[in-house]
């Protein structure tokens, strides 16, 4: 598709988190699986029917643009989930893993809060002022479960791994 | 490498981000001449030097921890990169090209952020503060860039964009 107008670059960076959103939904399981501190597996399965509802409402914008959401894969997503799961595979100590499945999820996050980021920008230019307020409540979502990240890394999970050397 | 404890972690994160940064510098360049934006091919252009400077911190940690800084391909920045290669070679209005490269570009600083606001919180609770310091130099310097690009944005080039619909 040819970038004509900053609507066509709005649809196509929606369909870009929407595949993004769509590959997450995937991979949280396996991590889910993997993680053995039951707080971090808590936040991974939480995280799924979070993202559900991010789904949906992409799903929503896509049906008042009458757009469809499907068609294009997000590269980045992949590239960031094939590190998530080279973690999963990863030998070591657990709770090192477990730290190592946070960083990974970080960088989930902020490849998401970049791009809804743009897309909220793109929808107020546009006057789509309904978009921007379903995007700007995944945003803050997306912030609050990074937050929630790093909260644990630095109050259980990191600690637990120091303790291990 | 299996990962056995948080030096581990914290060195193979490292490498991770001296792969996405040496990947990033190789880009940058094609991403700078692809501008249409003077103001956007100053920005790529004056991140060559910054993230050269990047590089010279992880070498500096590197050298102090007695480490290899290659050996690890970051995959996640791969994905990032070749969406942001998909955009230089995408057909449509130069305006929205612009904007598009942005929205690739703070994808690439957010991925970055999260990188080293992980290794900045391990080489703290290693008890390496001088290396601690050089990574919040460059957290704050990708920081500062992201801010940068969001004001391009907003101020000057989706605003062109918008103009051509």
């Amino acid at each position: 598709m040819a970038l004509n107008t900053l609507r066509d670059l709005y649809v196509e960076q929606l369909r870009d988190l929407y595949s993004a959103e769509n590959q997450i939904l995937k991979s949280l399981p396996k991590m889910a699986e993997a993680a053995k501190h039951p707080e971090l597996r808590q936040a991974f399965e939480a995280h799924v029917t979070l993202t559900e509802e991010h789904v949906r409402r992409l799903d929503q914008i896509f049906t008042d643009l009458d757009e469809k959401g499907s068609g294009h894969h997000c590269k980045g997503m992949e590239g960031l989930l094939k590190e998530a799961n080279d973690t999963v595979k990863e030998k070591g100590d657990s709770d090192v893993l477990d730290a190592a499945m946070i960083a990974n999820a970080q960088r989930v996050e902020h490849y998401e809060m970049a791009g809804y980021g743009c897309v909220r920008t793109y929808a107020r230019m546009l006057g789509r002022e309904q978009d921007a307020t379903l995007i700007q409540q995944t945003l803050d979502e997306e912030g609050a479960t990074d937050e929630q990240l790093t909260t644990l890394a630095e109050r259980v999970i990191n600690i637990d791994a120091m303790r291990d050397m």
